[in-house]
């Protein structure tokens, strides 16, 4: 698939949490393109015949494998990595999982559930979500990261200034990444692909995708970046928005209130609309809304808007 | 300028902060659509040659004047009014203001400054910031809300479920609000229009502009909304995404301080990539930059994105 690959990183070679005591995989100069195969973040857990009562058979251990460590030549604390990310290899199948305990609305979705994803690898037209719903495909990878400083072995779940399960919609084909370097060589892996999600990721899943990727790694040396940034080549939400949006608000002078008010009101408001279950709003929404700062200054009520594709249904 | 119009509501009947007990300009029937005379947010205080001295002066009893009240008839407590934005009519003129004490990053900027800004009320191509820089254009009402149920007066800074300053960007024509009627009437009042602002606002001040403008107000019934939402009829950033954009990240336990993060180091990066003061970037953030929430569920951090488009300067 990859004519231009200086490397092939399998994946048998993953690895769960981040340690920077890892071996890594391979070493390579700087300006190497790399095949990274990636398993989904439920390591295989979910095929097309799985329900929600396989979320509880889940193994939290081996959620979200990432398929590294790369280290690259030169790379020292101080200096960043420049991942410029290239095609995506999409297998067709993804699962969007309510989890209990896990998610925005936590507290007010206590049950697991389970959507199953069937897409056409090759066109990437929209996924069917039950008869009438079409969610368009925008696929990235959702966990992109260096080893930390800090010794041992750290949690995959959160990101941090090195970068890991960032869950940046946007870090998709053509988009480049910085990350800041905190130990010789980087050690960079990736994985947790993602065939479809909205800003916010709010039911705590994407449409979950198993795909190989290929990404150029190569390094800015000595740019003292505080935290990740990156640039995309064009549009970020053109997939999404011809046929507009319903929106909806949360205001307050708590962000995370908004944030859970504004996604709380969608759900009921696709459930008026659509007549969806709250189950399916809150997966729908995670897989294409978007959550927005509308404002932040007008003290002491900050707005957080929601986002919804009309295009899903119309 | 409004040849279907009802009612024209004349820039002198405005008001400071919500207040039920203002007299109602005009009593409408549902469906009637009405010309807003709007003061810009600082009542006429800058003009083409006003300086950040004149920051200084700038009286905050008389900032975001609305005009209105309008009583809707047969509004009660528990519908909603329904209000379609129509047209705009731009001035043409515009400031942005760096205010101490307020903005997201009142703690970085404790000095006030000023941009003026001239622009083309017809055409609307975008306005140009320095020598380099075009602003894209995107009219829209700042403030739009109706009376709280609560008896007394209420400053017109923070938004609330009745409406008010939501800043929202995407409030523009085509756009239909529904805001939660808490008293008899609705009392619907609208003002503090902006050529242009980005989510979030983040200096605290948008393109704020002088502008008349057109809606049609209708009632809902019985639509028990909690909280403001609105539709919109098309996409909602396709003047600023052709070029793509460059994003920092602020990530962490806390979204207040992610967003404060991300902002600051796009400040930084604009200040590097285009030789911006800080002063100029932290405003162009403003009225062009977008704040998202990348992820809100990988406990316990947060991920919150600052999207500046490249079309800026390009």
């Amino acid at each position: 698939m990859c004519n231009n690959c200086n490397y092939t990183i399998h994946g048998a070679h993953h690895h769960f949490g981040w340690d920077r005591s890892i071996p890594p995989v391979e070493k390579v100069a700087p300006g190497s393109t790399i095949r990274f195969e990636c398993m989904d973040s439920g390591s295989g857990h979910f095929n097309a015949n799985s329900t929600a009562a396989d979320v509880a058979t889940l193994d939290f251990s081996k959620v979200n494998p990432v398929t590294g460590p790369v280290y690259i030549d030169g790379a020292e604390p101080g200096d960043a990595v420049k991942i410029t990310i290239h095609e995506f290899e999409p297998s067709g199948f993804g699962w969007t999982g309510i989890i209990p305990g896990f998610g925005l609305l936590a507290d007010q979705f206590t049950s697991p559930a389970l959507t199953v994803w069937k897409y056409d690898p090759v066109s990437m037209e929209p996924a069917m979500f039950g008869k009438n719903g079409r969610v368009p495909l925008k696929p990235f990878a959702g966990t992109i990261g260096l080893a930390l400083a800090e010794e041992g072995r750290h949690s995959v779940v959160p990101p941090r200034r090195v970068g890991g399960n960032l869950d940046i919609r946007d870090l998709s084909s053509g988009s480049v990444l910085y990350l800041p370097v905190e130990v010789a060589g980087g050690l960079f892996s990736i994985g947790d692909t993602h065939a479809a999600q909205g800003d916010g990721e709010v039911c705590g899943t994407a449409i979950e995708s198993q795909m190989n990727l290929t990404v150029t790694l190569d390094l800015v040396k000595d740019a003292k970046l505080s935290m990740p940034r990156f640039t995309t080549p064009g549009p970020v939400t053109r997939h999404l928005d011809a046929k507009g949006y319903e929106v909806t608000t949360g205001i307050g002078a708590d962000l995370m209130d908004g944030a859970k008010a504004a996604v709380s009101n969608m759900v009921d408001l696709l459930g008026k609309l659509y007549n969806l279950s709250a189950d399916d709003a809150y997966m729908l929404c995670s897989v294409c809304g978007d959550l927005r700062i509308s404002e932040i200054v007008d003290m002491p009520n900050w707005v957080v808007s929601f986002y919804f594709p009309r295009i899903v249904f119309e």
